[in-house]
């Protein structure tokens, strides 16, 4: 059989990532970040604003051009490579990041006349402006058609697609009015390289469509015209410009373009995969599978699984997004999270203590020098709300315990077992819905450097705890997604199964539950539950303090107004 | 009128202070503080067992003489001062800190057969060896006669005089058997003053008896020995070497002997004053009188108030002790306290902040600029457990709101207000059960110091803070009481109120509420009280939490023994 490669391209925050990775084994041949030079570290700010977040669409662009040739050309570096056996590419971005569009497929940024306009660039998933329209949302659904909330944990999120939209249409109605279409930035690389000329003529990936467009095939497609006219008859009107269907990722968004073909030196007509989320990509990169947790943790948390279609799986109330196919075909995808955990302890470390990068390693040597339970410390992990199981963004933290013997390390230890509990109200989340957890497969930073975080994981969820073998797992996942669009040309690689046995793996290091520890933890842990059911006004407990955190918010919020 | 000067003396923890005050208007002409030579700061400790505090009575002795002949002699370089016009000595001490003494009234700890056994020493108040004591004697006065913890706030202290004793007679009962008596700090310095030379002659205070060893008039004195028996057989034997009645302060404990008004260079037989704790003669050294809560504000904080004995009033649940004549006679003396208050702020900024001295201006600064409520915070003040209202010393600390941007100085912040909703709790009690507070008087470097947290509680409280006009008010209180115990030889003063009314002032400096402010904290202590509630498990409180803080502890406790 002939060598084969292809490319996954991994559109983060900051930075654009190319991988080129051997269809063989997934070994990686070559790789290049390039740093978007936009903005502040690539995101466009607004001073007047600190909820905005846009991004420019040409740096999407230059960076794909320069992060491919160069992987392209360390490959090449390597014997055995060669640019004519590349036969697909694969791309996972940031979402929902919807950009609008001009007729040609052209982002209006590109214009001239729209260039310094920041309605006009890409709308970055964590853009927070379209806060009372994702409410207004919301409060609709939830009167005249609730199923639309349904797979998405029931609450609509601001940084969603029709949020985003309808903001623009109310604070920039010239920018919204000439915009042919919006195109999220997960189908916009892909369609770009396809050269696909049209909006209307782009195949869009059900992953977006399903996750934050409120899309399904049980009705018929987007939300109903009747439901956006509720919201404004301009949106409704939109509608027709977008799209019908979505596709899950077992068909090619297009292939390869003559311009981009000669621009990255690679064959014209090769299979350009389906775009998709970088957290479910990442999720195929990591070998997720059935029975499989895949946890990419860094400031907040996206954990994702995989139950096969045949088995018709609930609504699973407080999880934000079940959608079929989204992340592999012929499963549903389910899509969970944490809002904060890497950014816990960073607001620990380097807020309240004034620690520096290095502090975080000392807290950590002395946080493993404590047994569970020692500290006499137990805390919630909302610091920035809960986003599964409770899906309440206006919820706070609490660390209760303390003496005035109670020390810094004890505090970093109770914040990371306090995020572990959050795993595990998840995890049991799913377990109650017919979704099996026997093993966590984790990516990012934090699980490969922070050994005692991942003990702690390993005992309070009493599983194995794993990491993915590629550190670029969204890369990789795109690049598997490559090879399976290529079919034959990639070595058999006929299915995402297949393509993740040879190409994904894990890391030797295994953090295995210590029975023991484990039990402390199942003590502990009913009593985080206790204080989570509590405060998080989970309906029958018996207290009066679900409202507390809000009231809190409340007197905050006027204290800051005066 | 001829001019007439007291002296009063103060023994704290680590120190003796000695003043020399003159009777007209309570002006200090000398002071001079003592510092005890043995020990760690003057505390004898166990390196096998951190519960251990003592204290040599050498050092007592020592300090007496030459902290009162320094004092005089800088009283001696002020014009119109004599010794000759010394007509009186007052004392006040901390307390419970019982003496083992032999039958001629010298402590054990002198004799060469005693002085290296840490259990003949002075068993000082912080010495927390006596737990199980203290848990055993609550039980069987529970059980057997629940009228003997009735007034003390229904739970007996391992810091106090029976508990004390019984570890002693348990741990060393060669010394417990050696003591012909055991004698409060408190009844023992001016006892040596009036050279009593039998434990049986001392005249003891009301204040270390009714507040400290369950002595009151109403069940005819000490606990019975019936009830003693329960505990051991020697405790009740002993009984009867202890004393039969206890006195308040408005009558001498006796007059100056030769020999130590020749080591002082005094005139003999002049009154020595009844000894009362520090709180107490604190209090009215700060002017304590009805409406007037006196707080004295250090690591932990102690609350003073009187009512007329005339007013009788009830029990009050959760006040440690309401003693008729323990602070003034006349009046019932009530003792209330918050078990932590500079030590959590201490916790926070040198333990968890690792700040220094310097930090806590630099945090009340930055707490100055917020706004009430601006933080989002609230947290329970509990982490040294409850003294007052829930009498619990195994609840601790718990603080909720945080955010990601939460910053150390709106934590500090937040743990003011966390002390001023204590004691805001501890004055809506008294106020419950007839004992009305219009005004706070504050003593102590904090409340001269940091005008951020006096103007807290000015707000939360919707009371004036004032603060005592003498940086020493106990010692000027021991003065009043020697001024008092002169009577006409001191200008008049045949009542604590008439004494107090020329020898005490308040500073200048004045906080008052501020409306605004007062209207919000309103709003945060009701939060405040509903986690007080609910973790405190108080009755009626719809909550299944009153038991968690506890039960981390036992994990806690597990933990640490494996």
């Amino acid at each position: 059989m002939k060598p084969a490669f292809t490319i996954g391209l991994d559109y983060g925050t900051n930075s654009v990532r190319a991988v080129v990775v051997d269809c063989a084994d997934g070994s990686e041949l070559g790789t290049q970040v390039f740093d978007y030079p936009s903005g502040e570290q690539g995101v466009l700010l607004d001073p007047r604003d600190p909820h905005l977040a846009r991004q420019s669409p040409g740096d999407y662009l230059e960076g794909l051009s320069a992060s491919v040739r160069s992987a392209l050309a360390e490959a090449e570096a390597k014997p055995g490579f060669s640019r004519r056996r590349v036969i697909g590419i694969g791309v996972d971005t940031t979402g929902s990041t919807p950009i609008p569009v001009d007729a040609r497929n052209r982002p209006l940024a590109l214009d001239p006349k729209w260039k310094d306009d920041l309605a006009a660039q890409a709308w970055l998933w964590k853009d927070h402006t379209a806060a009372d329209e994702a409410a207004a949302i919301t409060a609709a659904a939830r009167q005249h058609a609730p199923q639309y909330l349904a797979p998405i944990g029931g609450i609509y999120s601001s940084e969603w697609f029709w949020s985003k939209l309808w903001r623009c249409l109310k604070v920039a109605p010239d920018v919204f009015d000439a915009a042919a279409s919006w195109v999220e930035l997960a189908d916009f690389v892909p369609a770009q390289l396809a050269g696909v000329e049209s909006p209307r003529e782009i195949l869009r990936c059900i992953c977006a469509a399903g996750h934050k467009a409120m899309y399904s095939e049980v009705w018929g497609g987007l939300p109903a015209e009747e439901f956006l006219s509720r919201l404004d008859a301009r949106l409704a009107r939109l509608r027709g410009r977008l799209y019908d269907k979505a596709y899950p990722p077992d068909r090619p968004a297009g292939l390869l373009g003559r311009a981009w073909a000669e621009t990255l030196g690679l064959e014209e007509g090769i299979p350009i995969a389906m775009g998709g989320f970088d957290a479910h990509y990442g999720a195929v990169g990591a070998g997720v599978r059935t029975g499989t947790l895949v946890k990419i943790i860094g400031t907040s948390t996206c954990d994702c699984a995989i139950v096969s279609a045949a088995d018709r799986i609930e609504d699973i109330p407080g999880i934000c997004g079940i959608v079929n196919g989204s992340i592999m075909p012929g499963y549903y995808g389910i899509e969970a999270g944490q809002s904060a955990v890497g950014d816990i302890l960073r607001w620990w470390v380097e807020g309240v203590c004034e620690g520096r990068e290095a502090s975080h390693d000392e807290l950590s040597a002395a946080a493993a020098r404590l047994k569970p339970g020692q500290s006499g410390l137990v805390a919630l992990d909302w610091n920035n709300g809960n986003r599964t199981i409770l899906v309440d963004p206006r919820l706070t933290g609490l660390i209760l315990g303390q003496t005035l013997h109670t020390s810094r390390a004890e505090v970093y230890r109770a914040l990371i077992e306090a995020t572990a509990f959050g795993a595990r109200a998840i995890i049991e989340r799913l377990a109650e819905f017919g979704v099996p957890v026997e093993r966590v497969v984790c990516c990012g930073g934090i699980a490969e450097k922070n050994d005692v975080f991942m003990q702690i994981y390993a005992d309070v969820l009493g599983h194995p705890m794993r990491i993915a073998g590629s550190p670029q797992a969204p890369a990789l996942g795109a690049a598997i997604s490559a090879a399976v669009a290529a079919g034959e040309a990639a070595g058999g690689h006929d299915s995402f199964e297949a393509a993740q046995e040879r190409m994904t793996s894990l890391k030797a290091k295994r953090f295995v539950p210590d029975a023991a520890a484990k039990k402390v933890y199942d003590e502990l842990y009913g009593i985080y539950r206790e204080l989570h059911d509590a405060f998080g006004a989970v309906s029958g407990a018996r207290s009066d303090l679900g409202s507390l955190m809000k009231r809190l918010l409340a007197i905050r919020d006027r204290a800051t107004a005066h």
